[in-house]
């Protein structure tokens, strides 16, 4: 049995208000899918975020003391960086040009997920414009998860992912933000080796090995689509949330 | 296009002093699966290294103190511990049952890679014996490269990988420890977005996409394979080795 990840072809660009769920039904329908029982969409930020209308116009911030601060160490608009402390509930490092927080929703990464390439905004100079990730995108996963069911009494799984920097490694990879249906963590705890010794690796990060594998059907550029379809993913699905997949502070060595 | 991902089956174990390419070869075949140039083998690390007869047997080593003082600290066998720290260059963090390392190749990981599980060894008690990373797994990655094309003038890409546990987020995730063909890392300086903007993300962690994707078909329990065939990978194949990956201590922010 394969793992099979195909990129949605001539997915529309999205624009606030519009309803993603039906947009990914056609899309399926043209990249000539029929989804199954147990399929994952795969989804970039990008498209949720536009939808819900996450999109912000710089002129319209009032940066913080605290905003202007953080721009005088790492050199960035201060509208942004308010907007960033806004979305973060801690800084964990500047420097120049960079800025590594923890977001509201519990995970580290730079810049609070605010995306400044891809964004067109209604009003004003397009440059002005940021994106903010979804207010909440494990409730954003189990909607589309819902609408999909509702149209094809089809039960898939939806994982909404980011592209993040890592400690130590150059390169950024995909990694899960919400999900709906997708195990955050599989548990392998007590499973047999070969030998029957008991398993080194007891907790395998399987939605973020998927939100990694479709990440690179993804791209980044003008040719990549952001809605990535899976068939053949090794584990069952199961209701769950990105809390899984956050490891509590307490239990970090690298903050 | 899709990414196509198919574990080998009937994967025989792996015994000191095996001929890999050989074993892979037929074993393609066995999956009924007939190369092309592009295609990528990923593999698990344990298999090269029993390949390369990399056990250990823990009674043969004798603990240095450093490694009797981290032996108290862990509680970790301070045999296992002498071993780590001959495959280390530094020690970052400790704790109970924690050791985590910069491993003499360069990468961050915990016990130096050095691996319990799925190990038998030719003498004595099977849970003495344990499994040390390749010797140089790009130079074993390249090797295999060579040894495929030598047989079927087919120019493939190949990837080593192992499973580390990550700062932050829960559950380990397949990354590259070698590589011979696949690009590391992809730079996208340059790039136009949809709207000629120049993109946020640059540098696209690539091989470690492809690793995560891949460990997601090895499992860790005896369904799982340690050979995965990969078709589709979006990105050209160029040389490439470990070093792309790995991001400089200087330029690293979470030691």
């Amino acid at each position: 049995m394969s793992l099979v990840l195909t990129p949605l072809s001539n997915f529309p660009l999205i624009e606030p208000g519009d309803d993603l769920a039906e947009l990914l039904i056609h899309s399926l329908e043209a990249t000539d899918i029929q989804i199954a029982d147990g399929d994952i969409l795969v989804l970039a930020q990008k498209i949720v975020s536009k939808a819900e209308g996450r999109l912000v116009n710089l002129s319209t911030v009032e940066p913080s003391a605290r905003a202007n601060e953080l721009g005088e160490i790492t050199k960035k608009d201060a509208r942004l960086l308010e907007l960033i402390l806004r979305e973060s509930r801690a800084v964990l490092r500047t420097g120049l040009n960079t800025i590594i927080v923890e977001h509201r929703l519990g995970f580290i990464c730079a810049n609070a997920g605010i995306d400044h390439s891809n964004v067109r905004g209604p009003w004003g100079k397009e440059e002005d414009w940021v994106l903010l990730l979804p207010e909440d995108p494990d409730a954003s996963a189990r909607r589309l998860q819902e609408q999909i069911y509702a149209h094809s009494h089809i039960h898939i799984g939806v994982s909404i992912i980011d592209s993040h920097g890592r400690a130590w490694r150059n390169g950024t990879v995909g990694v899960t933000i919400g999900l709906a249906g997708v195990p955050g963590v599989v548990d392998m705890r007590g499973v047999p080796d070969l030998f029957g010794f008991r398993l080194r690796i007891t907790q395998i990060g399987a939605a973020d090995e998927l939100a990694a594998a479709a990440s690179l059907m993804m791209g980044q550029a003008a040719e990549g689509s952001p809605a990535v379809h899976v068939r053949g993913f090794p584990y069952a699905l199961r209701n769950s949330t990105l809390t899984e997949i956050i490891r509590p502070k307490e239990q970090d060595l690298f903050r």
